[in-house]
């Protein structure tokens, strides 16, 4: 049931608009997918989602197995009914998180062993388990358990790391194939080496998966290093294949990474900086807090169709925000988020109409001229 | 353009059935009016409140003149544009908080000067400024400054509360008279003393008003003195008027008291007790904390029609809680608020169909059942 199929490709970048089918309905691309960790994405409803745009979202596999568990989500069938959500899921490995967040994680062939965050429990994934788990929660898409290597690393860090992530994703591969549901997407490791990356793409793309991503990127990296080396690995990835740059980035990052060939993305960022007071608009970023907001009647950005936007203005939502009151992080979420899907929006469209590059110009002279 | 209506009456207790009718729409009695304290009631928006079946909410003139300041909320035109509401609002008169909540209140004939539990800042509110603010909130029901007594009260010092009340009762309503705009409502103190709630009501609907209400209580005394004390109080206040019981209480209050001929409420309990994981349901309460939620894929109370029960499980519910989700202090609201509704709805039916006995009968065994 699933498939990808391309609609339009732009002349003078890499840029291509697409559409991926799953069982749970169709998601246009470019696509950024908002991160529902703990099987909500933090403040909205299911509706709000739906009401913003959103086509997909993503689910944590490491934090929903160490909570709900596994054994609750069983007796819903999955993700989606336990959280009200019947449009599609990808979910990570588990493998960022173990990385990133548990302590003292051990890191061998056989899988990795770690504590929880919350409990300090112990606990053990591997390949299998990580599918087992994702295909527990039902995803949609489903991803390899990989070895995201720290930045700056060095060579044979990375040669290491990257022939990890190779073993994985066949383990990977061949739990998922007991029963082939759904979709399963490799990732390509090798740090900031270019040679290394060409050596996972080759890895990964023998072993053959439905979509590929490019992990390992948004590590403490600068931006023209992460670009660089997004762009190099988009390029040798088959064309056929959806391509994931994962948890990337700011508006320009999208908007950079989509003509270099992206066509998925996952990121905190929006409904983080929400919930700090941070609020996009084609302008640059304001934060609500600052008293320039405290008389200002105007919505967070004239002309955008957010539930927010039409109903609220800078002075209440500052108000909301100083008193910590909860409405304040949703209402601000709920504009982050459909300012970002719009953004996607306005990139699929332009790409359909072969206006990418417009897009592009004019999207940097409304950053420029400020707020 | 302000009116009240019995619709109907009951034989055997003092409950009636009435409408409120406001400029900005009508309100069937008896009524739960939300707590929206600071123009917002917590973790809802307006439309859920309305899906609730929600038709008045109550404002505290005290957070709001503290935050965000009469100068804000000015250039709205008042709290229902600024916060998206365009239901009936009540403001209470900011007393009951300067005494719970500020720091060194000093009460003269003239005024109260205190502190803000916010930053220190010294303010000043007489009863002619509580009628300025509420007028600025454009409240529809406004409330006269009140001398709220602590319980336990000597009769030395209810006594002088209830005629520093009365004094002020004529200022508030002179100040109203300016423009005699929407509507205003005395307050009965006199503690827990039956002769001084006497006293108190004859000198406050000596003064005239459009509606009543009786404070004081709900500040710590048990609850048969509660009942007793509201009971007598009601029956003194004259039965043209709407009769409203500030600051109480639970299900099982709201019951009794309307038996006994209140008709508007207002109470945080529903929504913090919400937000402490505390559910109301018919059998009794629940804390969705509890383990034995743990996998229980049964909605909060079976057969509620709230946003929350059709759609999320318990088990959910406990997994957002545990994990301090921002969605879950807003389900768990969104069905407290349902309850509360549906249970003033239900009292106003029983009423018309003269079967409010049977209601209370019925009541009390599904809650004697338990969960």
């Amino acid at each position: 049931m699933f498939a990808f199929e391309i609609i339009s490709k732009t002349d003078t970048t890499r840029a291509r608009a697409g559409l991926i089918h799953t069982v749970h309905g169709n998601v246009k691309t470019p696509v950024f997918m908002p991160v529902g960790t703990l099987g909500t994405v933090k403040s909205l409803s299911p509706e709000e989602l739906i009401d913003a745009g959103v086509e997909i979202i993503l689910g944590n596999t490491y934090h929903l197995y160490l909570r709900p568990g596994c054994d609750v989500i069983r007796l819903f069938s999955g993700l989606h009914p336990f959280m009200h959500w019947d449009r599609p899921i990808l979910t990570d490995s588990g493998g960022f998180q173990i990385f990133s967040l548990s302590k003292l994680a051990k890191i061998e062939t056989a899988g990795v062993t770690f504590q929880s965050h919350i409990d300090g429990s112990q606990h053990r994934l591997t390949p299998e388990k990580s599918i087992k788990i994702q295909k527990c929660l039902g995803a949609d898409i489903m991803m390899c358990l990989d070895n995201c290597i720290r930045y700056p690393s060095d060579k044979n860090e990375a040669e290491y790391g990257l022939d990890l992530t190779a073993d994985w994703a066949k383990r990977c591969k061949a739990t998922w194939l007991e029963d082939g549901q759904n979709a399963l997407f490799g990732i390509i490791q090798g740090g900031m080496h270019r040679d290394l990356r060409e050596k996972s793409v080759d890895d990964i793309v023998r072993v053959g998966f439905n979509g590929y991503a490019v992990g390992g990127l948004s590590v403490g990296e600068p931006k023209d290093i992460m670009l660089d080396i997004a762009g190099f690995t988009l390029k040798q990835l088959p064309d056929s294949k959806p391509k994931y740059v994962m948890g990337v980035g700011t508006p320009q990052d999208l908007l950079e990474l989509v003509s270099l060939g992206a066509d998925m993305f996952d990121c905190v960022l929006p409904t983080r900086n929400a919930r700090n007071g941070q609020l996009f608009t084609q302008n640059g970023t304001i934060n609500i807090c600052n008293s320039r907001f405290k008389h200002d009647t105007d919505p967070i950005e004239s002309g955008c169709t957010c539930y927010s936007c039409r109903n609220f203005a800078r002075a209440y939502l500052r108000h909301l925000y100083l008193a910590r009151e909860l409405m304040a992080y949703r209402l601000n979420t709920i504009h982050n988020i459909h300012f970002y899907i719009r953004l996607m929006e306005q990139m699929h469209n332009a790409i359909l109409k072969n206006e990418f590059e417009a897009f592009k110009t004019d999207f940097y002279e409304k950053l420029e001229r400020g707020i």
